[in-house]
């Protein structure tokens, strides 16, 4: 089986390392905007080898589409509209909807299958990835009633049987406004948290010794690639705009029960956001505290 | 040595754990106002003793206080008043002027060393302690020139010698102000990340799915014990205040730029906040992404 792997960074990677892992007969061509990025990739041995976009799309039985949500959704209509009516085209994007839309009225929308794994890291590029990156991890397809049944097939049996994902479906629209709080706030909070200190300390580095695991925990998420997720921001503008809302809200509730010295709101307050515990309990414990 | 330990929790439990295991001649006399955890304390073998807390004053050699930070502004007149001239008292709270301020003009106050350890975890209680939280971490002194010269010099022999601490000083006043920014901060965004989710998603459990290792991160401190928090929230409220602000003015920032659909605008916010990376470097990775 050919697969065609475009975007060769951390989720692009990882996905051709754990396909290679587990599909021995899977060959990986890869394709790449950046020649750097191209040649790690096949000393990395994450490509077998690499093509120009046309070539691989038209060697290819699956593709794989792993770069930043305004690409997918410039090249997904030629990529449709360059593969043989067999291949299977998935997308690995963190928005669902505005990908979706883009397609909808395509001839080939069936031999597409719209996907989001819910795994990454705050790293990026070839040298970040990593076979075991989504292997035991959620995989979330959307829209599964405009995909062909044997392109979903296809989807399924390499995330569900090869890679061990836990499959679920959702429509996209609902998928956007979700992940925009479990996700794409958390990103926001982090970054603004990193430069709320970076501004504030810039001239006394040495404060830094003071931050514990407890920052470090909190602020990892700034290290992520503006590259990346500038695009998911702006397409998911909207979901977003509501969750970071709610989320100044509370802050600025806590920020008023500071000034009236409420600490009996505050007790309240944090013993409420505890709750987070038992859910937390579920999630796979990556950037979590290991004791 | 005889060495009380006052508060029998997360961070009193590894303190006593950490000197039974590095000070093997050292005997630790616990109290806990709560039974239950004076009993798991015996069980778990971070106390030889329990006694209540006149009479192991009365024993002590070093007194080691490690209870929320409003317990330690009610307690530590009484602790200087009932020691031996001779006997060392060292407080662990997560603010440092108040504490300070209390005892100023005790008699006694050449006998106290105020310190904070930058370490911790989102956990708590006896149960949570474990002998390697301090060791290798950094131990901030503050307001040295109040302390008496032996006091200081156990302090630093207990710390530095025996748990391997990175020992720094500093005046109280500018300790709480940096700490609202590389701690306090950190837990408010982190409680108020919970919450937010929390409530836009009560009524659907299943979307947690969809949160991965990101969401973990940021949202791991909202575990945090209220009754360790509340206070020093409370006792830090002014510098708290101005941290909450700034973070509050980035969120906003970010919002009106959503709203305007400026993309370069977030890039660059995002580029400026990944300058965290190399800040990060420096800092133990529990709690950070082990990838």
């Amino acid at each position: 089986m050919n697969i065609t792997v475009i975007g060769l960074g951390l989720l692009g990677g990882s996905t051709a390392l754990a396909l290679k892992e587990n599909l021995p007969e899977s060959r990986i061509i890869g394709v790449d905007s950046s020649q750097q990025h191209a040649a790690q990739a096949l000393t990395l041995g994450i490509a077998d080898k690499i093509l120009p976009l046309k070539t691989a799309l038209e060697q290819a039985n699956v593709v794989i589409v792993a770069v930043p949500v305004n690409t997918i959704v410039q090249l997904l209509p030629k990529i449709l509209s360059t593969i043989s009516d067999n291949t299977v085209v998935i997308d690995l994007g963190s928005t669902k909807e505005r990908i979706c839309q883009t397609v909808q009225s395509h001839p080939q929308r069936g031999r597409f299958v719209a996907s989001h794994p819910i795994a990454g890291t705050e790293r990026s590029g070839p040298v970040a990835a990593f076979s075991k990156l989504l292997p035991g991890k959620q995989m979330i397809f959307c829209d599964r009633e405009h995909s062909d049944i044997d392109a979903l097939e296809k989807a399924d049996y390499l995330f569900r049987n090869k890679l061990q994902m836990q499959v679920s479906y959702m429509e996209s629209a609902a998928h956007d406004r979700h992940i925009a709080y479990v996700s794409h706030l958390s990103h926001i909070s982090s970054f603004a948290l990193s430069n709320a200190v970076l501004e504030r300390e810039k001239d006394e580095q040495s404060i830094f010794k003071m931050a514990g695991s407890g920052f470090s925990s909190t602020v990892r998420l700034a290290k992520s690639n503006p590259t990346m997720w500038a695009p998911i921001f702006m397409q998911n503008s909207q979901n977003i705009h509501q969750a970071l809302s709610a989320y100044i809200d509370q802050l600025q509730q806590f920020r008023a029960w500071l000034e009236q010295q409420d600490e009996a709101e505050m007790y309240q307050w944090m013993e409420n956001a505890n709750a987070i515990k038992t859910i937390l309990s579920g999630i796979p414990t990556e950037g979590q505290n290991k004791t």
